[in-house]
């Protein structure tokens, strides 16, 4: 049987920690703060990856690849080798040898590299090097490219898929002719983002562009679409930047427009990451593990038979097998767990862990009956039906649930979303946990005391936000509209 | 228009470099040894990943996950250590600084890490010290686990494709709880890469199994495929480890079995690189440019319309616009260059270049007489069809296209196959290039002498070599099979 986990109420990271380990989705590898991910865990990255690829490709958007950086690239765009420098991996060396004690495998001192290179933190510098070749004119314009890759950064401290040393993303680098263009693109990943992030992770999210301080190092402008916690910390889930021209000037990047003149690119990069694994699982999972939206599911239903003997495991596996060819047909993917070595018990409590969407029992009384159980993972509510039925009610049943999960966080975070114009009520929502819209007076020394006194960053200044006269409850000064602050992952 | 590229007559390395090249495919990264995979070279990697994937997955494998290996992983498997720790990327410290000249930054060497990491060469290593957490029982077990991922192997000599310092692979690596169970996985497996070579890349393969000095470093056995180029040499295009007990060994990995022994697990790997784009590069391609199968064409088909002035091309394009989507409802993937920067001369020279398999031009007089005009990229034909006709005819042909480039590489490579007895006769022919079949008495010395007077390797031992006395033709000794010659890439 599979173990209890901590409850989210008792200590609502160890819970993480289990639901990550417990429900097969990662572990540590042998490196400090890298990670394996599992096949379960990799599976729901997959149709991550999947979907986004189809939404990039359907926006005109197309994959390249590369994973070293030589380290003076790094020095080219000033903000962004002050942003990136401090937490990469270096390669100096490029052969080991026997050691000659004979311990084991030593560095090859001889073997140093000329010029170290950089393993990739983002590819930016690396990307508008090679852009400087692909571009001469207007006709090569724009340039639509997204590379799904490995990036490492060095981290003190980290969490399984929410900050690990490497990690898996996407990032896209689109280059353009004009800076309308550049930030309209910039606009549209954005928006991707969220509809992938709603529709498809069923995880409600604030579109906003980030304060000065913490925009991307290299931006003219970060946009970014942020999520709520169940603990109540908000969670950045994706960013795209408007590059201005800065990478194009570094990496002296220029154009010959239609009229002949020289001109420098502007640029855009965007990206998300096997962070949206750490998004998904502490959007919607409970005490009884993970939760997992229909549309992400590695496989959506799982039939579990009730059986005494082999003749009776035969009979039920005659209907079950029956059962799922015809849910496969309507595109629904199913497991049938008829593994010998574990009991039904056993198998009900690890597709809970494991956050299937649905899990059909089918005993032999079932099959007098002409009936089959059915349960749902968001509301853990079981129903018996006359498995005629079934094709259609696990359909409507996995709709409901993905719009269910949505509707859920959605109210979730509306109840922990707040509004105020007083300092010590300010304080006081922060420290219980949640968004708080208040008044900022559009500094970074304003921005700077609230995060010493609160701990709370300004999350972002919402697309939607509307203009209103206040006053930023820090400084005193005017404002002209609220932003979205709360603590953060 | 495209610039003409040196004929493989003139010189084949050349003509390969350029392909490469003027097709888009890839280019040189800012780091030495390393590439850049552009967009349309990628669609084509794309491809292959997708097809390779969906039969992994068809044959029960999994994907997961990770990037670096400690030091002294290698040292724990003594053979793969000799084979790997000679060619690696190491990374020894962790931060960058600020030079005090102001010059750029620096290795900061208080940041230096207590064990070095090894970018991997291969995941043997961190994989099995990760298996040893997963597996206690039988009933772990079989683990057929796959890993899509980036390698870094530091190579002297490198070739866009052929050999790069850092390439994408995929890695499969299983566990079994018997000998028998993974050899035939291992068997499986290099039927799969045999399958998918003649199949999708319309590549012809020999089947067979390395010597002892060619096998993988860890491995007992080796299986391999061959193909042969078009200048008479062999390449190897995918490997399949059977690797006994040494890794479960070297990183303690044992089970219980049903009865309650401890025993080791039994262990396969296997994979094929981006390596395989150089395999289709130079199986099919011509003086006049790349030329793909259908099944890994990133567009199937393109459409040039001919035409004077907007009306024209308005009349052209709505037909052509028709003609794209019907073409799609078949599944056929089309592009239709309907830009105003490019002639067609210049669009007709770019697609041959790029090895669209059809082209269609569509011009003003087509519209009167309701034709279009089709032409293959493998024969260079054109012929002029109605247009009534063309989705039968485009699927035709795309099918008569991928067979006939499997039947012309497999032709080839026939002529290009001999049999001989003769150490005379085997070294010229080995001298002009080609698949030779001879006797050898099965040991390292006699591989080794004829690898220095030849050049030539054993590819591999075919597997559907037939029992037959001879004699070792550089030995003397008795041999009992012929195995196959060639100089490889």
């Amino acid at each position: 049987m599979a173990k209890k986990l901590t409850s989210r109420e008792q200590n609502y990271s160890q819970w993480y920690n289990e639901i990550v380990q417990e429900a097969d989705l990662a572990e540590n590898s042998g490196v400090k703060g890298c990670m394996v991910i599992k096949p379960y865990g990799y599976a729901i990255w997959e149709k991550m990856q999947a979907e986004l690829d189809r939404m990039f490709k359907a926006t005109g958007h197309v994959n390249a690849y590369p994973l070293f950086i030589p380290k003076s690239y790094f020095s080219k765009e000033a903000s962004h080798v002050e942003g990136f420098a401090k937490e990469c991996a270096i390669v100096t060396h490029y052969r080991l040898k026997n050691a000659e004690d004979g311990s084991g495998v030593v560095v090859d001192p001889t073997a140093k590299l000329e010029e170290e290179l950089i393993v990739r933190p983002t590819s930016e510098t690396i990307i508008w090097d090679t852009y400087r070749k692909w571009i001469q004119s207007y006709r090569d314009l724009p340039i639509l490219v997204n590379q799904w890759a490995n990036v490492v950064r060095w981290e003190m401290r980290t969490r399984l898929f929410l900050r690990t040393t490497e990690f898996l993303w996407q990032e896209g680098h689109t280059a353009h002719a004009t800076k309308k263009e550049a930030i309209e693109e910039t606009e549209q990943m954005i928006g991707i983002y969220a509809d992938f992030a709603e529709r498809f992770m069923a995880m409600p999210v604030v579109q906003g562009v980030k304060s000065v301080n913490e925009r991307f190092a290299g931006a003219e402008e970060t946009y970014c679409i942020e999520a709520l916690m169940q603990d109540g910390k908000a969670l950045q889930a994706g960013t795209s930047h408007f590059l201005g021209q800065n990478f194009a000037k570094a990496f002296d990047v220029k154009f010959a427009t239609k009229e002949g003149k020289q001109e420098y690119v502007w640029a855009s990069s965007w990206g998300v990451s096997t962070r949206l694994m750490g998004a998904l699982i502490m959007t919607h999972s409970d005490d009884h593990g993970l939760v997992l939206p229909p549309k992400l599911a590695p496989f959506q239903v799982v039939i579990v038979p009730i059986y005494k003997g082999d003749e009776q495991l035969a009979q039920v596996s005659a209907v079950a097998n029956k059962v799922k060819k015809s849910l496969e047909a309507k595109g629904i993917t199913v497991k049938f767990d008829n593994r010998d070595t574990h009991k039904p018990g056993w198998k009900f409590a690890e597709y809970e862990l494991k956050g299937v969407p649905l899990r059909l029992a089918l005993g032999a009384r079932d099959l007098e009956n002409g009936t089959i159980e059915v349960a749902r993972r968001d509301t853990l509510e079981k129903e018996t039906y006359q498995i005629t039925d079934i094709e259609t009610k696990v359909e409507q049943l996995l709709e409901q649930i993905q719009e269910n999960l949505y509707e859920k966080a959605l109210t979730f975070r509306e109840e922990k979303t707040y509004k105020t114009d007083s300092k010590d009520e300010f304080k006081k929502l922060i420290e219980q946990g949640g968004f708080v819209y208040a008044h900022w007076d559009g500094t970074s020394e304003a921005e700077e005391l609230i995060k010493q006194e609160t701990k709370a960053t300004i999350r972002c200044i919402p697309l939607d936000a509307k203009e209103e006269d206040g006053v930023c409850l820090f400084s005193g000064n005017p404002s002209s509209k609220r932003v979205l602050f709360a603590k953060a992952y």
